[in-house]
């Protein structure tokens, strides 16, 4: 089984209009899985680009449940506004996925998990196990979530990933971004990763300035390593350019053009 | 915590344009619930109308998932058009109740339950229950299901009321209807029953030829008595009529027009 994470910036303009959606894109994607579907299982996690973050900020959700009253309630809001701006992209990526003849199932995150301070410690995967028994291609993404220490809070596209990587054990974990994979300094000036040493994450970590606690909300380069890191404990990662045709069948056939860590080494 | 059913006929014409949708009506719903939040806890569960069937009937859900390759990829795409299509039904009802300031937060029906012919065998109702604590308003949905006997089928709102009462003993539950209740005949012929004996449910099942099992797979009357008999163990019931403004409320209050069986008798 295959995870692949479409990262927000392959498939939106976070700085662009509010729920713009590239649809090329996310087609010439859906056609790369559908070359290798149904010989291989797939899960999709999509981030949430110009649909998500939006109302996220406005409402401050990642602040928690306070105690004030009206306060709180507009949170409640922003919440339910937050997830229902996620399912309208996650019904594009559906659309998309069907248009290529693969039954791609949406699953909502927020009725899944439970976080504590935005990470999984709760997740009954027994729906998502059966569906891919089943030859569906669960479609999870970037949520809100009851949380246990906040009362409410993100779950990131990123942490679901790990989740699943430590529960389900899949062959690889495949990320879609928008640049070539992960670069020995920014991306553009330093050079691109192409093998990655699990061992080697830790002192590029340091290199790339991800010292302190990521304040990334949306999930950065530093955020994305330590998952990696976490992830590469059970499973191939692959960071690769989802902008391009060809790069994400490269990962799946396991000779393709991006960052490649290996399991375990 | 009171359950409020809004059945598929009270928000949508079943006969008309597909995905009709009853915006005055459902606004109306939402504030006489707007009346009574946040003093009393509710979940809502709505039905198909216009939105599930024509998908559910035109690719077989009902009939599962065959051997066949083909016949079964057919049945998955309309498996997920299916689900995609009542995430629009469910999209209105989040839409309306946000406008009356009440929190309702969608939770997929079928990324939580299982059903074995259609009725609910495992359900997690952990997010559920911990919604209902941070004063969240959780609307569910007839939806589409994972089911253990025929690997996919439809899981009715009625099927998920009866699950939800057994397990979470809500003080009351409201089925709104398009009619006043519940006849001794033919709706508009026989007389409106407004008082119900739980112990004359099964008297009246006879006497309205609901002898056989239900082949009415939208849960028609007989379908709806049968799970009321059950719900009744733990909870009161009303049948009122959902397009009349006011009747909801009499329901909430408890001295409201329609019909009613109280608990245990």
């Amino acid at each position: 089984m295959i995870i692949v994470k479409i990262g927000g910036s392959v498939f939106s303009d976070k700085k662009g209009e509010p729920e713009n959606f590239d649809h090329e894109t996310v087609r010439s994607i859906a056609r790369e899985i559908a070359k290798f579907y149904p010989r291989e299982d797939f899960i999709i996690v999509h981030g949430g680009g110009s649909f998500g973050h939006h109302y996220a900020k406005k409402y401050g959700i990642r602040e928690g449940l306070p105690e004030d009253w009206d306060t709180a309630n507009f949170r409640r809001i922003g919440f339910t506004e937050t997830h229902q701006a996620m399912l309208r992209a996650n019904a594009n990526f559906i659309k998309a996925f069907i248009r290529e003849g693969l039954p791609a199932f949406s699953v909502s995150t927020s009725s899944v998990f439970i976080t504590e301070n935005g990470e999984v410690v709760y997740g009954d995967l027994e729906i998502i196990e059966r569906l891919l028994e089943l030859r569906f291609i669960p479609v999870l993404f970037g949520d809100v979530s009851i949380d246990l220490a906040k009362g409410i809070d993100i779950l990131s596209g990123d942490q679901i990933i790990t989740y699943l990587a430590k529960m389900l054990e899949p062959e690889k974990v495949i990320f879609l971004m928008d640049v070539d994979g992960i670069y020995d300094g920014k991306p553009g000036e330093g050079g691109l990763i192409q093998n990655l040493p699990k061992g080697d994450i830790e002192a590029l970590l340091e290199r790339l300035h991800c010292t302190s606690a990521g304040t990334d909300v949306t999930g950065g380069i530093c955020n994305k390593l330590r998952e990696a890191k976490k992830i590469a404990e059970h499973s191939e990662v692959w960071f690769v350019n989802g902008k391009v045709p060809g790069r994400l069948g490269g990962a799946i056939r396991g000779d393709g053009f991006g960052t490649r860590i290996n399991i375990g080494i």
